[in-house]
This record gives structure tokens, C-alpha cells and sequence, in this order.
């Protein structure tokens, strides 16, 4: 028995009543808490405030204050993604297989929720409204537990949810938020087996290493993004382009956006020189191997740890290559199995690339910014697995379900006696 | 650095030139496989009797050197297995989902393989070559860490399955069979992030239970199987009757064996006096709550512990419950989410029963026996998975696989600048 124990029987207790409920009581409690929300904005706001101040004077990062503040358009966008996500198909009881076996059993496979679902964040209180609402859409019930920065942000927002759940009968437990800010309660959350059946840790890696090293419960990763574009021989170059300069520099905070270029020889000395001024214009810096340095001398020199680098910044690692077999070795060697994208005309080589990785995500002629659970169609997402296990890639609401089997017959029996 | 690492490396280098064949070069090779141990029939069963020479020394339980016994049936049986493992539809590249975004990407589901899965099992050298191949047919490399007691055995099977695989051009590390036997190596197994993608144990609570606390990489717990029979109040008594001795006698050792029978008391009175005495004929003792006792007075008390309890044995608990809904709380209680039962002539009765419970199998009249992978229609099974985590229930090659993502375009970006 810990300190924690108590919150987390009853938030196994209330996954009953959150997997008993139909598509039209879930779609209702959504619309509800979206409300919530818009309703509470000045409390909200306020106890964001009150978070951002102290940050402030802690003398935290530029980028953890961005991250940790919201603002009227922020909270309107928020409430936006709690509506959308009430009206996603509901994956819960949906029949992904039925076979008449010759015994005549009718087999089915039909999605359940998981159950419990907990997930372990930063200071990211945009992210807390998004995840409670997919984890409870899904029939979960969700345990939350955000980072201390936010805390005041994160217990308002709980607080004007739990008022929608409670007036639609659903117990407040359902939506658990933890406001113990030690480490030592992520490793009593990630330990509960039994209560928990699912922790999805996002952060920095420091906070993943943590959370495996510790788990006992089923963990999906949400790990860094080294995303490569890999430009063919005989790509088209103005195509390649517009891939590199959307995926370096539209928004290079985030985990799909490029880190690494990979340069066929054959077009390296029309391409590069180009790219490095597109890049430079838009103040991104460029780090090259030898033969790009041989190309384009201006190029800073790269070293052996830029390749693998998420640089989460405007930096960009190049380097030449032979062929798309180098290509794919560098990948497969320095990747992180999030993202990759090859530029090229030749139908054989986009197999080629394809067949050879293994990535969650991988792209032909389009952007690596498209990584994402909106934009490949999933409406939301809690998040990206970088491992093979149960979800890879961008996952949405089926990613919080389980596949389980309905065996229906009229007196079948493995051996009559 | 450890001392198993160079072998969990040698298993992840060969991953990737497994994954790379396709469907007809893994059929050839399962078959060469199956033929090899047909050929080293003497080879295999000489290592196996030095085995169950020792265990006797040993004087380990009847129940274990059954398991570890091979003989030339369990081998014809082995060996017939892992040639209708080699014709079951290859999983890799099949396409689960096809979507066409409106700004014109196709987006693709397929499935890929794991990359290396581990295998934790005990004395059971008739797992040793299934497992292996389902491994390789579904594109993943294999790592098997068999029980101390079946170790000769096991290098006899693997040193036959590594002559086919070297005649097809598969590195022998595709099929690594750790030697080492003591526990400690199981936690190095299990800790190697980044070079084993899935853990499957199987074996008993102490075995499930180490590797859960040390574990870094993925698990899958083959658990236990408390499976329950709820014969409700309009419940057929002839076809129940049936379930129930199926379900109880024809294996009892055996994960899909039942071990407890929940009564209506509307059919308790005439139901249960006709149960005990075909149970008793066929050897089980009965304990029974209170109500059965005073329905009929020869049965043994049960304890508390009796109900949750997996006695694999001729043993069988009996409850009286007051409706579906007090059987529906006693599974959610004691249960193992493995497979439960319901006899019932009412349809309502059957989806209350299905969706008050999320066991990972539920079925309507029939028997527990069927939870099977080969059974339900999956071919073959690696486990039957009690973790709501990646799969749930029989694992067939499927679930040694994973979705990833295709996105083809022409040049899409997220931000046309």
C-alpha cells in the first residue's frame, strides 16, 4: 500500500463505469467538458498565470514558459480538440473480425477499452484536456500526471472537467489527476500493477529512461524523432525542396520535423548548394560530412554526433551517400525509428526505401510533417510510438482499445464423450 | 556490456535479413526446418532422454518430466506443427488499412515484424521449434531461453533448425538458443533495450513475476487462467452439463481448463446435484459456497482462496450467486481476464454477460477448451496473452507483428510556402 493507492483503486473501480458507457453518453460528456472548459476560462487562465510566475522567477527556459502558458486562443483551440474528439468514430465494440468455424462457434473479434490509462507528462497543460478526453472517449478511465510546473493549471483544468463528468453521472475518479510532484510518485504510478494497464510516458528522455527503468505496467514510448530525408539520385529537386524546407523549418521544436539530410552523390552538386541557401535564408544551420564540405565549402564541418541528434532546433545534419543502400544503412543505424522520407521519381526506389526500414512512419514525396494522428487520419492523437509493440507510429483512439474475442455456439465441445 | 550481449547483438543484426524474405523463402525454410528434425530424430531424442535421465536424479515432480519428455509422436507432432506453420498466410506486408487524405496522400497500414522476439519458457522442449517458427514466418528474429532441465534438448532441436536455416542462406544468430541457465541471465534478457523488441514469458507465477520487476523491454504475460462457467437461471441443463465436463475433464491442467462454475440459484437445486455426481465420477472433488452445501450437503466447504485459485487439477469451486449480475462482479473479482463461459437460452442474458466482462475471451455455450489460437482460427498460437497491451488472448502470427505506416504523395507540404 502506498500513498497513491487509494487514488488508483478508484480510478480502477471508475474504468467499469467509463467501459459501460454507449457512443451518445460519451459524446455528450465530451461536448459537456469542452463547455467546462470555455467556462472556466478566467479560473483557468488564472491559475495558468499564477504557474507562468512562478516559472518565471524560477528562471526556467524560454521554451518550458511557452510551453506551460495559455492564453484565450490557446484554451479556444483546446476546447475545439475536445469537441472533434466527441465526434470521432467510437472505436469500443467495433467488430474487427467474424469467422464461422467448422464447428459452427462464431468467432469475433471486438474492440474493449484498455481499462486504466495513465499518462505521464511535462509542463504541457495544453496536452491535459486532449488526453483525458481520448482516454475517456475510448472507455478508459485516465490517470493523469502532468509536470509540477503546471500543476495550478492542470488541477483547474481537472477541476471545470470533473464538474462536466460529475453532472453526467460519470465519478470524478475517471479522470485522476496526481498532484504528488516527486519523482517517487511516477515510480508508484508505474508500478501499480493490477490498477494501471497502460502508462504512456511523453517527455523529455531523462522522464522516459525513468519510466522504463521502473515500469511494471505495459509502457508505449513516445521517444525522440530523428527523421531523415533521403534525396534520390533522381529526385525532382524543386519537389525535394519544398519536402526539406517544410520539414526543417515550419515548426523544428516539434518531433516530426527533419533532422538529418541524406544526399545521393549523383545529385548532391546541383541540390546542395541551393538548399544551404533556402536553409540559411530561413536561419537554419547547416552541418555537412566531408563530401558536402567538398561541395559547398562554407558548410560548418559535422561530427559523428549530429547524425542521431533530434537538434529540435534550426540545425540540419547532411551527409552524401553512394546509394539508397548507404542511405538505409545510415538510417537504420542512427534513426530512432520515428519518421522517414525519400524524395524520388523512381517507383523501385521508393519500394526499396520503404521495404528496407522499419520506421513507424515512412514517406514517400510528401512531408514529414504530415507524422501526426490529424493528418494521417486518426483525428487525434495521444501520441507517437517509437516502439513495435501495440501501437507504432501516431495513435489515435483504436490505440487505446484492445482487440479481444466473442465466442458465440450452441453446445460446441472440444471432445464428446 | 554483458555477458549475453554479443549474442542478443549478433540476434538483432540477423533481424533485419529475416524481415527481408519474402512469404515463398519462409515457407521453403519452415519446411527445411520441419524436415531437419525429422532427420535428427535420433539426435534429439538421445539429448532428451540425458534430460529426462537427470531430472529424474533430480527427482523433480511427474508433472515436469511429463512436460519435458519427448517422444516419437510429440515429435511427429512437433514436426507437423512447424509445416502448417510454414502454409498459414504470411502476416508481413499485409495491408490493414487504405485512406485517401483530402489533400491527396495515400496513407497505408502495414504490417511489419517486431524485429527480435525472446522467448522465456520453462522445461518444455515441445515449444522449442513452434516458437522458433512462428518467429521466423511472421519476419522476426527469435531468442529462447528454455528451462535448465530441457537444455539438451533444446540444443539438439536448435542445432537441427540452424542446418536448415544455414542451407537457406538465414544466419544461425536468426535463432539464438541461450544457454545459460541461470536466472541472472534472465534479467540481462530482459534489460537489453534496443536489441529485443518483445518478451513473451511463459511458465508459472515465480517466472511471470521476475521478469515483470526487472523487465526494460516489452513484455506480454502469459498468465494464469481462472476460467469461470456461469450457467444461468434458463440455462439449457443438458448442453451446460456438457460445457462443464469438457471444460473441467479433459485437460484440467491445461490454461483453458475451468476451475470455477457460478450457479443461478433459480437452476442451482437441480442443476448442481447431477453436476457432482458426473464430476465425481470423472475424479473431481467439489468445493462449493455455503448455498451449494445446503443444496447438497456432500460437498466439501470451499475456502475464500478456492474462488480465484488455478488448481490445473481435478478440483472445481462452486458458487451460488442471486443473478448474472452477482456472477458478473465474482469474475471481475477473482477472475484472471483469461476465458469465461456463459449457458444460457437468453440472448439478453449473453450480451449483459459479454460486456459486463472484459475477459480476453468470453463465450456463449461452449466450452472453455476452444480458447485456443489453433481453435479460435489463428493456425498456431505463441501464448494466450492476459495483458489488455499489443494482443489479447491467443497470439497467433499476427500478433508477432506490427502496423506501420505508408504515406505516398507528390510533393505535399504541411506549410506551401
Amino acid at each position: 500500500m502506498t500513498a497513491l493507492n487509494p487514488q488508483l483503486r478508484a480510478a480502477h473501480a471508475a474504468a467499469h463505469a467509463v467501459a459501460a458507457m454507449d457512443t451518445l453518453r460519451k459524446r455528450a460528456l465530451l461536448h459537456a467538458m469542452a463547455q467546462a472548459l470555455a467556462d472556466a476560462r478566467d479560473a483557468i487562465l488564472t491559475a495558468n498565470a499564477r504557474d507562468v510566475d512562478a516559472a518565471t522567477q524560477a528562471e526556467h527556459s524560454a521554451a518550458l514558459i511557452d510551453r506551460l502558458r495559455l492564453n484565450p486562443s490557446r484554451l479556444d483551440a483546446v476546447v475545439a480538440a475536445v469537441n472533434q474528439i466527441a465526434e470521432l468514430p467510437d472505436p469500443v465494440g467495433e467488430i474487427t473480425h467474424t469467422e464461422q468455424r467448422p464447428n459452427g462457434l462464431t468467432v469475433q473479434r471486438v474492440r474493449i477499452p484498455l481499462g486504466v490509462v495513465a499518462m505521464i507528462y511535462e509542463a504541457r497543460p495544453m496536452i491535459t484536456a486532449g488526453a483525458a478526453s481520448l482516454c475517456l472517449m475510448a472507455g478508459n478511465a485516465v490517470v493523469l500526471r502532468g509536470g509540477r510546473e503546471a500543476l495550478h493549471s492542470n488541477q483547474a483544468i481537472a477541476a471545470a472537467l470533473h464538474g462536466a463528468m460529475l453532472a453526467h453521472g460519470v465519478p470524478a475518479a475517471a479522470l485522476t489527476l496526481i498532484a504528488d510532484v516527486e519523482r517517487e510518485c511516477i515510480r508508484e504510478l508505474v508500478q501499480a500493477q493490477g490498477l494501471i494497464d497502460l502508462v504512456i510516458p511523453r517527455g523529455g528522455e531523462g522522464l522516459i529512461r525513468f519510466v522504463t527503468e521502473h515500469a511494471r505496467v505495459p509502457v508505449i514510448q513516445h521517444y525522440k524523432g530523428v527523421c531523415h530525408l533521403y534525396v534520390d539520385a533522381n529526385a525532382d529537386p524543386a519537389l525535394a525542396l519544398k519536402l526539406l524546407i517544410d520539414g526543417k523549418t515550419t515548426r523544428p521544436a516539434v518531433c516530426n520535423a527533419l533532422e538529418t539530410m541524406l544526399l545521393h552523390r549523383d545529385i548532391a552538386a546541383t541540390f546542395l548548394p541551393n538548399a544551404v541557401l533556402r536553409l540559411r535564408a530561413l536561419g537554419v544551420q547547416v552541418r555537412g560530412c566531408e563530401r558536402s564540405r567538398a561541395i559547398y565549402p562554407g558548410v560548418m564541418a559535422a561530427s559523428d554526433d549530429d547524425f542521431g541528434t533530434e537538434f529540435l532546433d534550426r540545425i540540419l545534419a547532411v551527409r552524401v551517400v553512394d546509394d539508397i543502400d548507404q542511405a538505409i544503412a545510415h538510417i537504420q543505424r542512427h534513426g530512432s525509428d520515428h519518421t522517414e522520407v525519400i524524395a524520388t521519381r523512381d517507383a523501385a526506389a521508393a519500394e526499396r526505401f520503404i521495404h528496407g526500414l522499419r520506421s513507424a512512419v515512412v514517406m514517400v514525396n510528401d512531408s514529414s510533417r504530415f507524422s501526426d494522428g490529424g493528418e494521417l487520419g486518426l483525428g487525434a492523437e495521444i501520441g507517437i510510438s517509437t516502439s513495435r509493440v501495440h501501437a507504432y507510429g501516431p495513435m489515435g483512439l483504436s490505440a487505446l482499445t484492445i482487440e479481444r474475442w466473442v465466442v458465440r455456439g450452441d453446445g460446441q465441445v472440444r471432445h464428446p464423450q
